[in-house]
């Protein structure tokens, strides 16, 4: 089969891997339908250094199941399914909590000899506890949207989730990436009342002014922090969803959260250290969020992704092919493209 | 009338200060019966820079209503009340909330005008909200337990709600002091099944044991979070309440908290970064608690205290008078004892 490997920095390159086969009796073979490129696959793209071997790339997709193994009997040849972004059994404690993210026979796309999501085929471990059958067809124009359930939205709802948004809340979301703008979607899902979006790609805040977004502030740091005082009589916000991962943007959320608010993380922080010293303490401040377990949220999600009263879908604005994946990733490093779909 | 003030690190002087009249019509004063020294006056009294006017200390007591105010109808004359360790309103909409900590008309004894509560006498302001009658008289052997109403107990029950702290639980307690230990009261009575207390003063931690600690873990840094991984299958605790606030403490606490676990920070912290990187979005950890809003907290611990079914009072293992207590600051600094009652 063929599939995205990256070498390095910069170097995605696509070329032929061994058709994947059932090892375990857990696993299913899935033929790609959709797949995508995330925000976490820039990280690598700008940083890792050069290798042999490579990385097999993508850990969100959604196809048609080939093959099962002899323990899987929830889905079987021919489902169309969606895959969270790390597979997992749905059955250990940790699943059972909720927090598959942690799952005690769980892993990560593209490592410890698992494909990658952005390729023709995946072998998926855990197949059973994993994949989740979609009610459509392979036609629908609905998958863009479903496949938003295995990563980008589950992401937003989680952060949303965590923050513990609820009805008449006032909410900030820093960042207008994808998963951001999925983070609009679901605090006003869950009820909030204001949601103050903070970027400055004119393109994307307008996206999330249609997924419910009350207000936009361009203004980073201080005046960022100054922007969400005055949209809020001075108090701040009660919860914010952090969707950056910078320093920078985690002190704006310190900044603009008000006494007894909630800061939910969702992006990889690229820093060590954060600001939780007394001033934390005095005003209650809770630092929450995490990476998501997006298998826990599809269920309850995919029915208001069918029934179009959430549209996760529409932050793909481009589709590639799997030959152009690295035009793929170029275009969303250079910021060109908001999230890139690639179909197969 | 006579109170303690402090004019510098390790200075503490008994003296005569204006008697406390009331000044608004929110006012009241109350003369003391019962005050202690809380862990949080021992950072001045390691550190405080000598000072000419010197700061009136002490933010816990329990007294008699001498006068009120003409807007104060909650209390009267004659009562006797407790007052949580800061002065709030009870109706603004943090109060509201449970957050009287950051009242938007509170603040704290000993500033701004405001006398300390080590003294023979307090003009409490915002009074009716602040006070609540106690229905014992001045004879009761429970004032202790009432008087740790004010603070360590709220404070200890605080971390517990904060974290979440429910039916079967594992609990880690880190710190032995008296907010420690009342986390270990609170714990076992929100339903934990194993409270571990680190800590390594053995008349400290055997108290904790007879409050319902199940473990005591007297290693610290990486071999007390070991020892903390032996006590619960390799797997951590869900639930850590951190009542120590140096920068290792909070260290062992990641250390020590399982996935999607939570940190429930009381000790103010005596650091301004924490490790708030990777590993803590990975794992899904949250980090909550601070300053706690005893008020919110008195109507609900108070019954557990008059029935005894929590005996919070007993963490006063040494009674002072007005006059000791630059002793009784100099004996909590040297760890002769544990929490310094004081009897006027």
């Amino acid at each position: 089969m063929r599939a995205a490997v990256m070498y390095g920095a910069g170097d995605v390159r696509i070329e032929d891997r061994p058709d994947p086969k059932v090892q375990q009796p857990t696993d299913a073979v899935v033929r790609t339908v959709m797949s995508c490129v995330c925000g976490s696959d820039l990280w690598p793209y700008k940083a890792m250094p050069a290798t042999d071997t490579g990385r097999a790339m993508g850990h969100e997709f959604l196809g048609v199941v080939e093959e099962t193994g002899p323990a899987v009997s929830g889905v079987r040849s021919g489902d169309l399914v969606v895959a969270p972004f790390t597979y997992c059994d749905n059955t250990c404690d940790h699943c059972a909590k909720g927090l598959h993210s942690s799952c005690r026979h769980g892993g990560r796309y593209g490592f410890d000899g698992v494909d990658g999501g952005q390729g023709e085929a995946v072998r998926v471990p855990q197949a059973e506890g994993t994949l989740v059958k979609l009610p459509v067809g392979e036609d629908s124009p609905l998958l863009p949207g479903l496949l938003a359930l295995s990563d980008v939205m589950g992401t937003g709802h989680h952060g949303a989730v965590t923050a513990g948004v609820s009805r008449g809340d006032r909410v900030l979301v820093i960042g207008d990436g994808a998963v951001g703008l999925c983070a609009v979607i679901a605090a006003k899902r869950l009820g909030a009342e204001q949601i103050i979006l903070m970027g400055r790609h004119t393109d994307r805040t307008d996206l999330g002014r249609a997924f419910g977004a009350t207000d936009v502030v361009p203004e980073r740091g201080d005046e960022g922090v100054a922007r969400v005082r005055d949209l809020t009589a001075g108090d701040g916000v009660q919860k914010v969803i952090e969707a950056v991962g910078a320093r920078q943007t985690l002190d704006t959320a310190f900044g603009a959260v008000g006494d007894g608010g909630i800061i939910s993380r969702l992006g990889v922080p690229q820093y060590e250290e954060g600001p939780v010293g007394a001033s934390m303490i005095m005003r209650n401040i809770t630092l929450t969020g995490g990476m998501s377990p997006a298998r826990a949220y599809i269920e309850e999600l995919m029915p208001d992704v069918l029934d179009g009263s959430i549209e996760p879908g529409r932050v793909f604005d481009r589709t590639f092919s799997l030959d152009e994946v690295p035009q793929a990733y170029r275009s969303m490093a250079d910021r060109r493209v908001l999230k890139a779909l690639i179909t197969l």
